[in-house]
């Protein structure tokens, strides 16, 4: 499906970074949901360039619903947000070298020179607007239905947050900050190291880790359509995404099965697990704990130094300095588009299972 | 879609441990490609019980292909593959204790009590005896084109292989390797560690990575079905994968840019990287270089120890001792449920892109 | 998707004419429905040849489900249904002159020569066992949750059948007939009409007419997914289908708004509409009326006569008579995949809407 | 997929009669084919209103391309369409009486009441607009690739039109006619027909009859996504289209297995057939001869006659008459239509077949 994600509930993206507009389909959402247009704004704040360490480029977002609302409800049909690309400085790019780390060369290739390159085109961290704009709206659906979820940036440049403690607390005070972090002292000391890889013309990379609380037990399928593969499938659409694990992860490979088996227990007729070393997920389904993933962001691509390409019109090698604004980092503003992910995938699986009207049903 | 996994290339599958006959459907798989059962057998192999650190369970797996072939070749049709339960022996199971770390619990959550819980039912790692035959048919028509693939043991119970060196090399030899590793000492030390863990009453976890070779440029799409999501979604499903990372995956957040950027130079007309710490993919699309990516494998949950459980038919706290035939590590037999879904999901995107009869096409 | 249909309850078929067995795998159908051996047996029944107007090919249909049932239940798993190939004799068949009316050519040129062209292959109407089988768990299903279908001849060899008058009572009288018409005396002067069609070395055609009742209003979509989109992208699958029309269909062209248009009216806080010319669906949409659609089959293509056509080995033209066994219709038995269609097309959609558990929710 | 489809081409529609903007997204067109603007605005031209037979609601439909065409050509991503809705006058539509023959009433079950009702919403002919643009797009696609096809009004009110008699010609005519008819005396005995139902407060019906030149035979799969299946599951979404048939359709009921078979020649090494009685379609797939299909248009159920219906707000019964303005016919307007959704489903089937950059190959 391509640029069409879901089976239930779907998204569909499209535009160019320095098209007119960009914007998301959503389709499938649940009639009777309340829209709230100030939490689709703010959502698209956090996706912002947030001070020193985030480009100058200015994206005021005004973004604007065209269908599938109405008296500040879902209606059902095909919701539609738009965002009219303002600030873009097409001088900043043309075809010629392609910017190693960047899509450029594969765009190239699997478009046939058709491609719209300027400033990454349809590959552009840019549509991640759109992107989290439709999450905006999953979110709030799933908020109404008792399911929450925040992302904190747990690794950048070597520096790591401290763990998720108090999960329902961390999570509703990260959804606040514009650089998620649960250790403030380790927060300062992240934006520092990104501002001294800009400043050194480079770029750092990090790790964001998702808790999502409220997620009833028996979502999701065995083969195939696992919570963990129907999660990791739409999260590595996110640019920069390299990584997913669920749970301890990569970690699992060096412990023992006593260590790694989450014990289970009871709990006032309802069944628990005393560690969550799984993140939620046995079998690729639910178990009613919290759902715990991490994602891998990869250092921004675009930086300052020179580096060694090939220029895509003449075929020729060449040394490519790209000026412009770029991001030091974009761990920090990856986290919305991976909420924003998050949400309207899990969206698409508690649809699947309850039904189409779920959603929109009575509040939790 | 469920149980079933693909686009222009589907794979469907279905079976319960210790029902009649498990199987795969595969569906536009294209005509004329041969196809060897000698090959399908010996991959299977692979997947089985190896010596004295696999369970005892000898699982012949004599499949027959009941449609789709004609002789010798596939005709373009739906392919059918079946395969026999053979020696399985229900008294070891019955709904009881849930086994911690396995899905027990999830499906008895999510199938209301209706599931074929013996041996884990259709979550059970026996499944992947379909898949891994469905696989073997995609890799020979893989092989024709020109793709080849192959999977290491990279790390198990702490200890790590050779990384890869002379990639095709090392592809054709691991693929006659039944415990695939790069260094054989490394091993030997490996297949140590998991009798110990074994006579521990333990079991241990792992990671493999796996490279593909001969993939085109241009493949994938960059929202939603990029190479990685789309790999990652059927990797998930494969019992006991909690990570799939991509190229340097999860190290590149401890990275800067100007170490993570693949340089790009040219030779002979053909753009090519002098790094590959994307792992041949940008933006979701292959960039011509050796497809790289490595999957968490978590250490097999059934252990002789006691484990703390609750038990489903009377929901009281119970200590279980899993008693019958178990592996203290699975790592080296996911090996060929890892090839197989990267042989399917591979197929899947190249005949989306070149046409359902690409993959019919003449011998590369 | 091919060979598989179905979005949250999915049937995929595969198989050849001569090949060793053919079956079909259902994928998300809800767990806890009841599979009763003898319903399915009773089903593949009325597809078989009946009597004198039949081909004397005796297919006994031993069919066997080999996964997704557990203790007489649906587990929620794939359920996959198998059934051998008895009695085919491949003498009958073999490549060479494109029969005229069946896909031997078209078959030919989609797979470059692969196909097995043996009986049809995988285009054989014989591959309708499977889906009948598959219509059969499906219906048990719908049944318990209070809708039930039936399907009649409603035209055949230019006879027509009397029309529905007792929704309820027809369904279940039609459900007994091997021969469905609603008018015995039709039905007498129908199948006389094929025999000496049969006689006469030719084949007659007919419409099915099919009726569903029970169905809640609010199923299906507004665009692409309309009830009746839906139903007919399955039906135009049955072998011999070339229309499909809802309410009064073509019918339709020649009325005026004021004919066509069903007037609403309130009953007991239930709206129903005095009319039905619209088939039970407005906008796409189920509207609680009976649903109600006919299919237009085609004359059974294998005749005794000699018919010119091309010889697909030599590319020469030849004169080609069929000899062999073949049925001077088959609209009656077109009913049963009708039937099975319907059946499973109806379930997906109310899965869709209601979740993928609801079908095997309580008995209506 | 609800309001998507395709699968390799892929349309998805959105938008409300009375919503600020309409539009389409046309995901997986290949990269490469001009876009002529003016030829989009001349399609949606066919399907606006037309001189007195027509409501005289003055739909601009002044669309613009947001997505996907750079330097005016394709460029492989997500092509975005939208449509202001311009003169939309809501005092004539509230919640209230529902309209017979509408899907007023099927909208408010489906959504429980949060439907956007002004104008029949989501629901609404208007919708069409959109569908009418992207299927312009694909036009130029097919167009170029030697796939062109056109549609007549093959009867309405009871005048039937001429059948198509030299094809290539018929169709070059048919695509520059606002009212679409072989035989121009049939074409305004059918206006006169319309002007005098309008005049009478009512409407009328009629049926349409496409014809695609070019396809290469081997197109379309056995079972399920049959060319027939993929083009009628699309067809039913065109709003009043109640019946699809293909070549003979239902007339093939009547016929004889050797009056309906279509006997096979062959012409300078082309394997063609004498008769066209299955439309260009055997076994689901493309024989090489024209495709052929009608499909059976309802009279416009918006009538100025009093009607007797149910409120919705209230429950209760009423009589309705409708004001406002509103066309005595479709049929002619519904043409655009069916060319756009056989335009759209072509591409999908043929990308399926010979990979997603066939339609952006060199001119036929």
């Amino acid at each position: 499906m391509k640029n069409t994600f879901g089976v239930s509930v779907c998204v569909t993206l499209f535009g160019e970074s320095h098209g007119p507009e960009i914007g998301a389909v959503i389709d499938g959402m649940a009639p009777g949901i309340p829209v709230d247009e100030a939490y689709i704004a703010r959502q698209l704040t956090l996706r912002r360039p947030a001070g020193s360490i985030s480009t100058a480029r200015q994206e005021q977002d005004p973004f604007r619903i065209v269908s599938g609302v109405f008296c500040g409800h879902t209606t059902g049909a095909p919701l539609t947000i738009l965002i009219p690309n303002g600030d873009t400085r097409s001088r900043d790019y043309q075809l010629g070298a392609a910017r190693p780390g960047h899509a450029d060369y594969t765009a190239h290739i699997k478009y046939h020179g058709y491609e719209d390159y300027r400033g990454g085109g349809h590959f552009s961290g840019r549509i991640t607007a759109a992107l989290v704009a439709a999450g905006a709206v999953a979110r709030q659906a799933l908020t109404r239905r008792g399911v929450t979820l925040g992302t904190h940036i747990a690794r950048c440049a070597g520096i790591e947050d401290a763990p998720f403690r108090d999960p329902a607390a961390d999570i509703a005070r990260l959804n606040e900050l514009p650089f998620a972090v649960l250790d403030a002292e380790k927060g300062k000391q992240m934006q520092e190291a990104i501002a001294a890889a800009g400043a050194a013309g480079d770029s750092v990379g990090g790790a964001l880790e998702t808790l999502a609380l409220g997620l009833p037990a028996g979502v999701g399928e065995p083969w195939f359509d696992t919570v963990e593969g129907v999660l990791a499938h739409a999260l590595f659409s996110i640019p920069a995404v390299k990584g997913v694990e669920f749970g301890d992860g990569f970690a699992l490979c060096d412990l023992r099965g006593s260590e790694a088996n989450d014990s289970l227990y009871q709990d006032q007729g309802r069944v628990c697990t005393r560690t969550n070393h799984n993140g939620g997920v046995n079998g690729g389904i639910t178990n009613g704990m919290p759902l715990l993933f991490r994602c891998a962001v990869k250092p921004t691509p675009s930086i300052a130094r020179a580096q060694q390409t090939v220029n895509l019109l003449t075929g020729e090698e060449e040394r490519l300095t790209i000026t412009g604004r770029h991001d030091p980092a974009i761990v920090h503003r990856a986290r919305a588009a991976v909420d924003a992910v998050t949400a309207l995938a899990l969206c698409d699986l508690l649809a699947q299972r309850y039904g189409a009207d779920w959603l929109g049903g009575q509040e939790a």
